[in-house]
């Protein structure tokens, strides 16, 4: 809360309190309510529109590690970038793990997308790519402690992934289920991930701006993930008829009605 | 070389020219030539030059896991990134390895200077901060291909290494062992980076403007690390009077005349 002069004059929050207002806004916005997730875990999506999705959403996931190596970059305390570096080793990979970009990849390919496709972002969506560059920008931009709070959307990652996992299973059976290791993946890592990324949140925001700014930092993200699935949505589901559909949607398009 | 209508017009180097220009640069201005390193090697300098130093090359080393991070966020190549990002873990440390930083502290420690007082850069010179922040902000603004041909100065840091441990051992005996172990990972660490950032600039840099460009970040680099050296020499050798030195100076400070 700014006073007139422009200052964050607000009380520290506890630290229950700042916990509870950060979960706040993850209940309330986090894309798991998008209707293109309602959608796709009540199994009304299509082989196209659920490659829509995928051809898409990798372009977010091809952006993640640019995404914390700046936050690497604008980090100055060693014992926290050697703990965040695992973030891009566990999304580029190493020798130990083909890493989630790859994993992106083969889920795309167990939808029928091809790999080039996928890698040229051929089905890019611009409002996707606007989203994308808007949290990697983001991360560039703000404070590292901000940047870090911006991924606690994390602490409500697993849910989705373990729903979207049982709705794959169920209704979308034809996708292998090797297609399936990044959402597996992701059901270890994001607990992880998110309880660090809270410690970093709280430690290191003590004031009540930092602490205003670290909430809205997760809002930011949820409305960025939620962007991003809008225009996944208008393009494949409500508005299959777009300028920016690939030629093949008469083919393939069976929008829900 | 630029035309009149300032595009470079040069046929491309062909690979071997390419690398025996870029090595030129190395075998001219590579800072091992420099008047502090030869005075280091023959024994010349005393316990407080030596801690004056190392205590303004540790700022060098704590950017370094900097300088990669902003490299890896503006390369979009995976399978260079998951190669590159293996700096940031020699330098950082991970679960196998203390990393670097740790080891030049140790270093640092080795010569007497205290843990703290090296963390908190109260001996850094401006000239060594400026010199080092215009390498970091080099790598941040330059393609990711002209930054990482920047790191080309390792093709010539072995040498300079092995002769840096002989001379150690020599005339510096009371440096314990332990305290070199920096200087050890680096004579297998540096060929494997130089190595791969060869490939890496021989590769992406086919046009003869890249090419210049590849020569000219290496000899901007050899500059940079002229540069630092200048500064303790100037502070530490030939003025132990300047005002930016500590005040423990008088105690220790016996500069070769």
């Amino acid at each position: 809360m700014k006073s007139s002069s422009g200052h964050f004059n607000g009380r520290p929050w506890s630290e229950s309190e700042f916990i509870a207002r950060l979960r706040a806004v993850g209940n309330q916005s986090y894309h798991d309510k998008h209707p293109f997730h309602v959608l796709m875990n009540e199994g009304g999506l299509n082989r196209h529109q659920l490659q829509g999705w995928a051809a898409n959403r990798f372009y977010y996931q091809t952006q993640i590690p640019i995404k914390d190596a700046v936050i690497l970059a604008n980090c100055p305390e060693r014992d926290i970038r050697r703990v965040w570096i695992q973030r891009i080793l566990d999304h580029d990979g190493s020798d130990r793990d083909i890493g989630g970009i790859e994993k992106w990849l083969r889920l795309g390919e167990a939808t029928g997308l091809g790999r080039q496709e996928m890698l040229s972002h051929s089905r890019l969506l611009p409002g996707v790519r606007y989203a994308v560059d808007a949290y990697v920008n983001f991360c560039r931009r703000q404070p590292w402690v901000i940047a870090m709070a911006s991924s606690l959307t994390e602490l409500f990652a697993p849910d989705l992934m373990s729903k979207r996992i049982a709705a794959f299973r169920k209704h979308y059976p034809w996708v292998a289920a090797k297609g399936l290791r990044y959402f597996r993946g992701r059901l270890r890592q994001a607990p992880r991930d998110a309880d660090f990324a809270l410690r970093v949140t709280l430690e290191h925001c003590q004031s009540r701006e930092m602490q205003e700014r670290a909430v809205a930092a997760l809002k930011f993200k949820c409305e960025l993930l939620w962007a991003v699935l809008d225009a996944i949505h208008l393009a494949y589901v409500l508005s299959p008829s777009q300028p920016h559909e690939p030629s093949c949607q008469h083919d393939q398009a069976k929008p829900r009605q």
